[in-house]
């Protein structure tokens, strides 16, 4: 396997990003991963695929609720870009411009179990539509983002539209990030290493800029960062960003990020709960030092000063 | 959590409406709220959501049999907008030119029950052909509605109408109301707040400006004003309109709409049958009243007087 | 209630019939009802519908076998307009070009049974085919016709398209007549009025100028023009017109159909077997007893004088 | 019943064919039918509608395995159309100008059972696409078929694309030649001449210029001229070309095609198999014997000698 | 039978390629081919079809585990034509500009079994899409790719599609390579002989330029170049390409390859495994006696050398 080094090396430009977009495309990435091909990517499209479960509970703070909690903690906080529903963008955004966004075009309640109906999340909007938005809003929109579940009987729908949003992505000088989930009754253990490679490289095939994926557990459970190797290299050159997940202690977390990122190959990481399930100021510094581990280099020990 | 009065004050104009017409968004959203962000709608779908039930029977008064019933009320009586059907505006409209429109752009009938076949209500006509009809016939359209279920096969199907409604009717400077109702064999309990605040959450995302949602009840099956500040927080800067329902008592209905509004930060209702199921004078002084709370910021008492 | 003159008077222009076409959309309904707002269609899909058993059987003359058959009748006959498929206008319309036409847009064979598969009938052309070749053809087509299921699981394909044909035709300045009818397995009594009541008010929330319905059966299975007021004023200004059904004996179906014009309100009729299965003069003769009473506000005794 | 010369003289232009194609439908009608408005029509779709189950197989030449010897036939004998599909049409036609040919728009393979799964045969390719193929080749096509199963649950779809295809083919000045069979569960005799009958009707309320349907069996299973009058008279102006079906004796296929056109009433026929299941030189003069009697008025005698 | 010889001759270019693409259309093939008319295609969709397994398991080398071996592969050895996903040759494409394209349009992964859900593999993006991209990015794309499935409740749409591709792509002067598989409930045996003729007969009749089939087995369950002629001779001017499937010993795959085309009359091979799963230099020499055997008419000997 090649080293972490190696597969950064190659990362560049895709094919389809038209000439007159090469400039634009570079930028997106460039100010989204502060220049380091890592992408800290604050999840905040949980208010349809959980409904309120996410914001409203026990253990959650009360300001949590409303949406605009999500928003303060991106404004103030350091981050590569905020990923959330068109609608919220367009609502807050006139008073949210420092945010750096990412449009998640597509998104579906929990209400159904997956191995009741195949799951189908369609895209809500076009990429036109956000180019236009983009343009006319004057909003830093970064790139687009798309769930695309396999193994279902809508797979065919979800790879049509997930390569085409790709396309139009980068033909728009836009990232692309898939998030990426075998999902149904074929799929017996969705934490299956070779199984979340396999998902890597559909991503790959699809031309996706990142991937977000589940991360690979062992036989006991835990999450292994050698595991992550197979999923990370079978990606090519889309970067592998690992799944946030349910809060959990912050320590742990960054620790297991850290290890993601350098052990594994990973090149960032999808987070929500783990941050807007905290106070402003917490969620803040949550923020801040998922951020300086995936897009500054920072050590797991920075990291943990910064939560302080 | 914030205050109604916060919440209030954060309301404005939405990024997707376009420059050229701002303007006309803020007309027709002050028009339509009397300059309060408190929307009175007065809702009048239900010859096919619930076919004839609704206008002839026992207790309802033989006029309610007739359309027009609906027109005459909405253009002698205060309301916010009248939304029904394309077809009966563009019946009625030339003889009822007062009166603030909003078409409902979807319906479904009653006659396949929730739990048999997944319901699918799809768009009649698209928010395009409602603004060359504004503009062709003069008619006073102030915006669209759209009704979406969340938990079948068809939710990527609605969801995906539902944003792209939401967007063009902000382009062409229109209001967007959506009515969410999570439906289905795997919802059990459509007046559980949770489930409620999670539908809520799903329009905020879909950019709406209003939301017509169920009413939360407490165990004992009854309304509770302290279980709804969970929805309407959770609705961000979407307003929640609280839905009528069967008709009741117009004291008991006024008194409920009052601690809707004011206890549970809910930014106005939509009423149908609590409106139209009265002979005409009747009528007009019941949606009078409720004008009144909602929009013109008058007390119970207040209210209660208009309908004597 | 109100008197069917009330309703009648209330009758114009839908708002959706842009200026342009204003001046045709008039001369289409006064042509097509002789000035009456009292429409007699002449019911020719059954080719389709029933396939050959309508025009095949015992008790049927042999000539009904070939379609030109109901073109003689539709040449010969006072009528409103002969409702029929474009491929059979197509084929004998050069031969037939004084006769008033209606293309009806959708039609499905009667191979599947209505509880074994929802029944879905889609618009085979478009209301945009209809009109260019109207141009192209010099045909004298007044409107378009498009039937409609409700129940079923494709309810809101068929609504969608009904909606938009009604408006499309309206922007066209053609007329739209809506055929409604609830089926499937959870329709128990197709002849209930409260149930036809309702199918009235979906007509009249599409727009349609006139409504195709089956006529309301008392408890004894027998035809009551008491009951088909409440269908009638359902309608608003929407005009309801009876289905003719089987053929039956000719003065009883003449008395039948002055009942349901001057007692229950209908503004006219759709007639197909009980003209078409009788030899060309029998016919014709019939064809005219039903215009008279329909569109020449003839007494009984007057039409039935035609049919010697 | 009309007397075959009767219906003969009715035909004519449809009214949807436009002005300026006028002149090239009544040439392709005229070199088609020989003037006669009988139309010999060469099946050669059989490649897909039965895989390779007719071309290699116990008794059938090694020749015909090739699809390039069904070219060869219609290349050397006296044919009306050959019907095949656009991709065969396109890798041979450089080297067979001389052929007349039909677009066979549609097919399906044999694999899944007609009471498994309903029959759903969609169209390749539009009919503008074949007109512009025809423009850029220079080959002659004459016009286009479509395959049409009623009876199942995607009726609807399959009557909206033949009732397109046939308008489209009309506008371009092309023939139009539709295949018509009830299939599915609900389709016990397909040989009965009341159900072919009305799958007659269907394709004359289509419009389309020829109706390729099964043949009527009497109670014995045989098939009777007879029979068919109700066939040929329900389809109208559109005329019946009867199936080929399996090989049998050409004598017998002979006697049964005259009766079939002079008792019958039929305007011609569809035949496959019985012609390109034969080495190429008795191949060529069972196909010009087929001619001889459907496109030259010629006897069976006649014709039979054109075997030897 | 004819000789291959024969119809190698026969081979010209189809009439649906227009005028002024003739040149492009020929060189694709000729450059593709060597001049042959014999396409050794490497395949490289298994990321998607197979997802890791090819790639990533005991007996593969662990380089094979990044998408860029392949790519590295196609750059060093002879081969006709590369066939992948358009995201792969995307991201790789301006590193590997000596590499000849084919785009895979579509694919499926494995997750789901074939008798569980009747198979439906979309195309992701268009013969337009592939053609602005080959312009604006200057790669070598020769042609494009579909995998169509026969038998089951979506044949008709891939149908549509695959006829759709390929007509586009002559359109263009791209070459269409067709994967035909037979799959679903109905059918018994994959590597029946007859049933493989029937596939391609199918590829032939929708007008591809090389078909992509399973190999036919004897009733031993092996090869039998014999058996294969039926295939070949049905396949008509589209050729034959025999599936290269898994990995076996080298000089028994390069001496089955040989008998398909000299015994069997295939015009080619696609091949994956056999060449991927091995480390870089000996893949490249595997690859480089495949293309030997079938683009440059090497004996089996020849070939074999090229192995040392």
């Amino acid at each position: 396997m090649k080293t972490i080094q190696e597969i950064k090396m190659k990362y560049n430009v895709p094919a389809d990003v038209v000439k007159s977009k090469v400039a634009l495309y570079k930028q997106n990435l460039k100010e989204a991963t502060n220049g380091t091909n890592h992408l800290m990517l604050f999840a905040g499209d949980q208010k349809v695929e959980h409904l309120n479960n996410d914001f409203y509970a026990k253990g959650i703070p009360l300001e949590d609720n409303s949406p605009e909690h999500m928003f303060k903690i991106a404004s103030k906080a350091k981050i590569g870009v905020f990923a959330t529903q068109f609608g919220l963008i367009s609502r807050y955004g006139r008073d949210y411009k420092n945010i750096p966004y990412l449009v998640k075009l597509n998104s579906k309640t929990n209400l159904v179990p997956y191995d009741a109906v195949d799951p189908y999340s369609k895209a809500w909007l076009s990429v036109g539509d956000v180019v236009a938005f983009a343009k006319e809003s004057g909003l830093k929109i970064r790139g687009v983002g798309y769930t695309l579940y396999l193994g279902g009987a809508n797979e065919h729908e979800m790879l049509t539209q997930a390569a085409s949003i790709v396309h139009e992505a980068h033909k728009n000088g836009l990232l692309a990030v898939l998030w990426i989930y075998p999902k149904g009754k074929f799929v017996k253990n969705e934490h299956d290493a070779h199984l979340i490679a396999g998902a890597a490289g559909v991503g790959a095939a699809l031309g996706a800029d990142f991937i977000k994926l589940k991360v690979p557990y062992n036989k006991k459970g835990k999450f292994d960062a050698k595991l992550l190797r197979e999923v990370t290299v079978a990606a090519g050159r889309s970067g592998v960003l690992c799944e946030g997940g349910e809060k959990i202690d912050a320590k742990e977390f960054l620790s297991e990020l850290y290890e993601q990122i350098h052990s594994g190959g990973s090149r960032g990481d999808g987070t929500g709960r783990n941050i807007h399930q905290r106070p402003l100021k917490e969620a803040v510094k949550m923020a801040n030092a998922i951020y300086a581990i995936t897009s500054e280099n920072a050590s797991l020990k920075e990291a943990l000063k910064i939560l302080k």
